[in-house]
């Protein structure tokens, strides 16, 4: 079952996405659940599927605005330097334990929609990626049990204006630019996904590929992640993993290649589907 | 005015303190704010001062269970590496832009509440800091603006786990754990401390000072910090920065000195008050 957020002209709401059509779950289970979140912490995949089941979609998919898959995570934790051949590129060494970092939800977009470069850089560069969806939340999640935690995966675009990111050693502020990150299109519901599935993770700017990794070749595995993460934080319905970037990013490239106003990046995963935004310089 | 965050037997809620009492906003203002933030939002403080004038107080303040003065910001940010003893007694160098690194609501505990030591550390450092609270949002703001931006002041604890803070060259795991940070006891609004005011910042252990500063000894004052947040990202009411801790840190001590249970970590600052917490072991 493919999962999004998206709104109409009627507002902000959330759905099943099937044969290019959405399923209005916000209207169809009677506002029981105000959002995606709200369902996953909810445990109503069952409740939702039935809804649309042998009914007709309330809009056609290219009618709507695909929002972040979860617009309002309590916690969004990404992983940084976690495939070697981007440890490589960066010049850095790989670690005993994954390298953390977070993001705020301002600095997110949905599918379709711009990623902006601001007026304060010319390095906006790609990181193509997956995204992990909590479930069932949990503090010290043990590794073995991780994948009962998870609700599902998208799609991530971990937009990063390079010079911000390098003024200290602390990446925060490179990585939270408003509206630099991509998350979608949907998620992808993990009862089709089993524990430790190979997925293929292609990266294309303008139709080009930049970026080609499998989710075997993770440094530290999403499990892991799991494992280490909810050691110091519960862990709850709806935070976002964003489980680490492999090589080939274009601050790294020989000339440079950075991401400007009229550009499309594209991030596809195998069994996710294609999550792409065009690039505007920020208004 | 001072304002906190609490609970009763009756829930949670959020109310003035004056002279050891607390007046309750949450049912004197008719439920029309559901908490400090929203109050913080519609700059509703004069309604609120009216609401307590010539009134009795709803509860004594030692029969409430205050929680961090926001309960629930969308951003916290804190600031590292921003006084010189503190660079200092670290080894690092002085950075031309703020070090920023973020917390997420789960770390944070009220006054009087347990800081706790996770079991996988020994090594559980203070910060005495002094918080900002986000009145009014906005994007890009001058640091010539900043201070109408800022709603109150309160003290905060930025209880930091050592060995997690190093695994790797990104901060955020050691400075995240679990209701490791404290962050009261109440704020003080920003009509009463005029912009740019000096405060003189205090951290004790067991009542022995060991840190002590003023803001005159910030790196990246109070007004440039807000000005470098809000270039990357909207700032939002009820939004917290957390401003830097001075030298002095137990991690840097000979001996070093870490917090374990039974102790008492207190940051007073004048004009705003004494946040105490005692630590104990996480269960």
């Amino acid at each position: 079952m493919k999962l999004a957020s998206f709104s109409t002209h009627l507002g902000s709401s959330f759905g099943i996405v099937r044969d290019e059509t959405v399923f209005d779950l916000g209207k169809r289970l009677g506002g029981r659940y105000a959002d995606l979140k709200a369902l996953i912490a909810a445990d109503a995949f069952r409740e939702a599927a039935q809804a649309a089941d042998g009914a007709q979609g309330d809009y056609p998919l290219s009618e709507v605005t695909l929002l972040p898959v979860i617009p309002n995570p309590e916690q969004i934790f990404c992983v940084g330097l976690n495939y070697a051949d981007h440890v490589k590129e960066t010049n850095r060494e790989t670690t005993e334990h994954p390298v953390i970092f977070m993001r705020v939800p301002a600095s997110q977009v949905g599918h379709g929609q711009p990623m902006l470069r601001p007026p304060e850089s010319q390095k906006f560069d790609y990181e193509g990626e997956i995204a992990v969806i909590i479930g069932r939340g949990g503090r010290r999640i043990a590794e073995a049990d991780a994948w009962n935690h998870i609700a599902g995966y998208a799609c991530y675009n971990d937009g990063s204006v390079r010079d911000w990111q390098l003024h200290t050693g602390q990446w925060g502020p490179g990585k939270n630019f408003y509206r630099t990150g991509a998350f979608g299109p949907w998620m992808v519901t993990s009862d089709e996904i089993e524990p430790n599935a190979v997925m293929t993770l292609v990266t294309r700017l303008n139709g080009q590929e930049v970026q080609r990794a499998t989710t075997q070749m993770l440094i530290h595995g999403i499990a892991k992640q799991i494992a280490y993460l909810s050691t110091f934080t519960p862990l709850s319905p709806g935070d976002v993993i964003v489980t680490g970037t492999p090589g080939g990013v274009g601050a790294k490239r020989n000339p440079p290649l950075f991401m400007k106003a009229g550009d499309v990046a594209e991030v596809e995963v195998d069994r996710i589907g294609v999550l792409s935004n065009p690039i505007a310089d920020e208004a």
